[in-house]
């Protein structure tokens, strides 16, 4: 039997909350609180890191935390500042108002703070709330210039933190300034500076048409691939499913795809299990994400580039289809 | 200057709520109770009707959303039990707990009640959690037997109550059991009894593909359209924006089909304006639906049928951008 | 070692022609005649039944086709009349020149007639040129009679022919009045003839938003299956990918509905390898065709159904992967 | 009366041919020559500039064009290599076989050419067959290296002569390489060149999930804007529609964009008007298209700025309804 030395897997710490949407206003379970979701986290069995949602629950501290992710074993990847909440339903770099910009400002200066005192590797920039609901509503000019500014500031006075810009094409706003792959590495040219790069989500570059690993390949290309975080959908809209459930050749390629770029960092779920036990729904994923893993063992990659080098759909579909159903040659 | 005789226009009670969802946690602003949203609903000025889900605001009583429609001069069109709170998120005719699909039963026959008391027209019937998420989920001929089943059962112990089921492709199931007009359409036969029809949502529609216009006149065509909603959206989810923000032509053609076809119901509103002023997003609907309803007066039908009898879309829209855009015309 | 009893494997005939589109519209390679596609289609090895497209090539007769067959130990499973040629570029049952939609009639009765003398199973019907390209273009409420009453004209003259309806969302019509399962159902009710059913194609469901495997339950459930076609393609377009390219899950799930329905018809390819060698695409897909059948004979279906009765989501995939992913509980 | 000085109108010289496609392969109508469909765009009487594809059909010369333009009073804007044709159609600059990139590269540099001998303004290059059709049918590092180093040797070839990538999601690839407004200018970056730019297509851009005049923003504030086309679509596909038959305010707002950045190139069309006049589909363009502009000139446009400081939708929307349907404000 062959030993297989695993990558580290890591979780969102919200794949351990309970959620709430604009019709089970009264949410979908009680709410947990920091320290209770780490302690769910920890039940899973194979995580290693988690990324933490900032603030953290009301009355919890930075110390509680830091015990917690001790006894549960696992540590902080990156910190994640909710600036999608009620106060920046306009936006957090980009609302008009520039008060409610300023405290963004300073949310996620706080939040880069906590980066440095848990050790984590990034400040995770998910700014969901900026862009725009109608057509006409906003100056598309000025919207774009304030999305970059502020996000050369904020990485500029803190130039020894990491900030991954997670892109996605829209929800909550209709539409969203950091929304694509390639629109986010135009931004960071402009921004011009060496600690902004990206948290690549699987599932948000399947929702824009993307391919993951392309997007993967660009990214890794121009040195900015911070971070990344897998899950599932139905290519229409972010449904957070759990990983492996729907697109399994894609998912696939994407680690393939890191795998030949010698990416080595943590394998990390962003789920919602909306209506699943959050334990079980992470279990199935990592389940899920070894088998990826020893498919890759398995994959002739030789033997898959000779076929990509003469684009050979039908050849190099045959081989990936040896590896990830591995029963599909013997019998 | 033309005097017109426009149509009663409505909105369901929550255009007037504060909103929630999966990351402003804390709310677009702060809640409200049924009163105060009715409130709200008598500064648009141009509403005769509201529909109202139920049940009430904590503590509201059915006496006090009488008084208080009456001091709004409004009346209700609908009642929406609130089948999709967390005690429905796995479905509330589909659960597979029997004892929720029971408790469901309850509040709708509740709702029926209310229909009575209010005078209202039907019980609408949103069965948003009632579906599946993921791949092998569910037994689909037993999914679509309890969704059948528990539709009779509810019209049947009812019968001098409408129910208007409204169909949407999804959210916030990631597969909804009422998905379309055709599928829905095909359940009522099933059904079999004659109280149960449509609420036509043009979103909705829309979102799923369909042309609106055509469900409505499938609908029309079999006697069940006992409702609808207006709103606009990308067409890729149900945005709830506000109505003629994007879709103008296929509006008109949607109310121009209910006009041929002397559907003369309420105007209805289901729009979600997260980030705006409601009564002012309620304002500006009324306003746009008034032009349409003008440019249906304008619309030359007679030569508008002509063209459709020989399908020549360029004639056909050159007639109606005439009535849509007056002035192109004139200058 | 196993010894499985596959299903009959069969494939539209146009699999093995080459194609031509708006763009490359010298063709993608050499036009082939229905000879040579025979041939093409015995190459394969696998294939026991054809689709066939009438007309036949110029100047091909029914009984060089016959004798085509015979050579190639193959047999016609269906006729599919070409309704979608120039002439009937503004629709087959629904032009509005009713000497168009006379001319259709004739070559679908022609196509009933080949039925007769080949022995086959249906006439399929696929009217892909019938709908609407433009809001505001037709009446819907005639475009929607003239689709039904020439079905029902078709059908009650060749009651001894099987004819299958394809339903499609659109391409090339903008919108395609056959565009559901629910739609295509419902028709075939009005309809009231026995002889009038559906061909399912996965990927038309698929992209339709459906799940491919409700779609079959539902129309096995009204006694209408009559066929179907699969294949893949990314959930927005038609686009005729070799089958568990992308969506293994997917139709893992089509033919677990069929399995469980005891539906044994021909497991049918209707690909369009553009791009690709159209023997080696029908192989590839033949061959994961062959691991669907054997996961399909490992899947523990009792488990599953348990897992399903309670909507366990969690517990069904992790039973459909140990099966579809044979390897994944071994190591 | 007011008299507008209206902008000069161009269109794709292929809306007035006739189409094919992978269905109606017998063609939408006969074939028509380069010098019939010049005559053809004569007879809109609104046309000042056409794009023509390269190679003109098979007979016509040169200097036969020139005349012929000559006699219908147009100028050429562009020139369109058809590296999509059979030969290209495993790709043109990404084809994996390097005789078919230098037959490609031979080919545009005879558009080169032909835009010197023309007097055009650029070079238009549409490469709709680079792309991939199959996860893990290419290596994206190297597909992507083949697009930018291809396009730089092109333009480094003909420093003179302008080059403008239109970009497009998909379709005939399943995936093309410039996909995108943000990709291709991350690409025109790598170039390092300031003879290649963008065709901006309002339809392609819609159907990309972006918003055409957020586009067009970007890349005039990269210098990169050398050209326009306009049409409509359903969103999901480039269907090449009429302009302005579906998306009113969308395409408003673009027009409203290049005014304000005093864009003041060719409006131009790129329609497919497979079932309908060519002749008559492009009046009705431009009679839309004229109203458009005769609403930019009543646009409030401070009123607008000023709503738009605020991202106030609702202000927004009904100033540009104000002036889009002018007749709102008057009854």
């Amino acid at each position: 039997m062959t030993h297989y030395n695993y990558p580290k897997f890591g979780a969102g710490l919200w794949h351990f909350a309970n959620y709430i949407d604009r019709y089970a206003v009264d949410g979908y379970g009680p709410a947990l609180s920091t320290l209770e979701q780490i302690q769910e986290a920890k039940k899973v069995g194979d995580l290693s890191y988690v990324d933490i949602p900032y603030p953290f629950s009301p009355g919890v501290t930075l110390s509680q935390v830091k015990e917690a992710l001790n006894d549960a074993g696992l540590k902080a990847i990156g910190i994640t500042p909710e600036i999608y909440l009620r106060k920046w339903s306009r936006g957090a770099f980009t609302n008009p108002d520039p008060v409610a910009r300023a405290e963004a400002m300073t949310l996620m200066n706080e939040a880069a703070d906590v980066v440095r005192e848990l050790g984590a590797s990034y400040v995770k920039v998910w700014p969901g709330q900026d862009g725009w609901d109608y057509p006409f509503q906003v100056d598309h000019k000025q919207l774009w210039k304030l999305a970059v500014d502020g996000m050369r500031e904020l990485a500029a006075a803190n130039p020894d933190v990491k900030f991954a810009i997670e892109y996605k094409p829209r929800e909550p706003r209709v539409k969203m300034t950091w929304d694509s792959a390639a629109r986010t590495l135009l931004g960071i040219d402009d921004i011009g500076l060496d600690n902004v790069g990206i948290l690549l989500d699987f599932g948000h570059a399947l929702f824009g048409g993307e391919s993951p690993a392309d997007s993967a390949q660009l990214i890794i290309d121009r040195g900015r691939l911070f971070g990344m975080d897998v899950n599932d959908n139905l290519r229409s809209w972010d449904d957070d499913l759990v990983v492996g459930t729907v697109h399994m050749t894609e998912i696939f390629e994407f680690f393939y795809v890191l795998k030949i770029n010698n990416w080595d960092g943590v394998w990390q779920l962003d789920q919602f299990p909306f209506r699943e036990n959050n334990v079980e729904a992470a279990r199935l994923s990592i389940r899920f994400l070894k088998h990826i893993y020893r498919a890759l063992d398995k994959l002739d990659i030789a033997a898959l580039q000779e076929a990509q080098s003469r684009q050979d759909a039908m050849q190099a579909q045959r081989i990936i289809q040896n590896a990830l159903l591995s029963s599909i040659e013997v019998e």
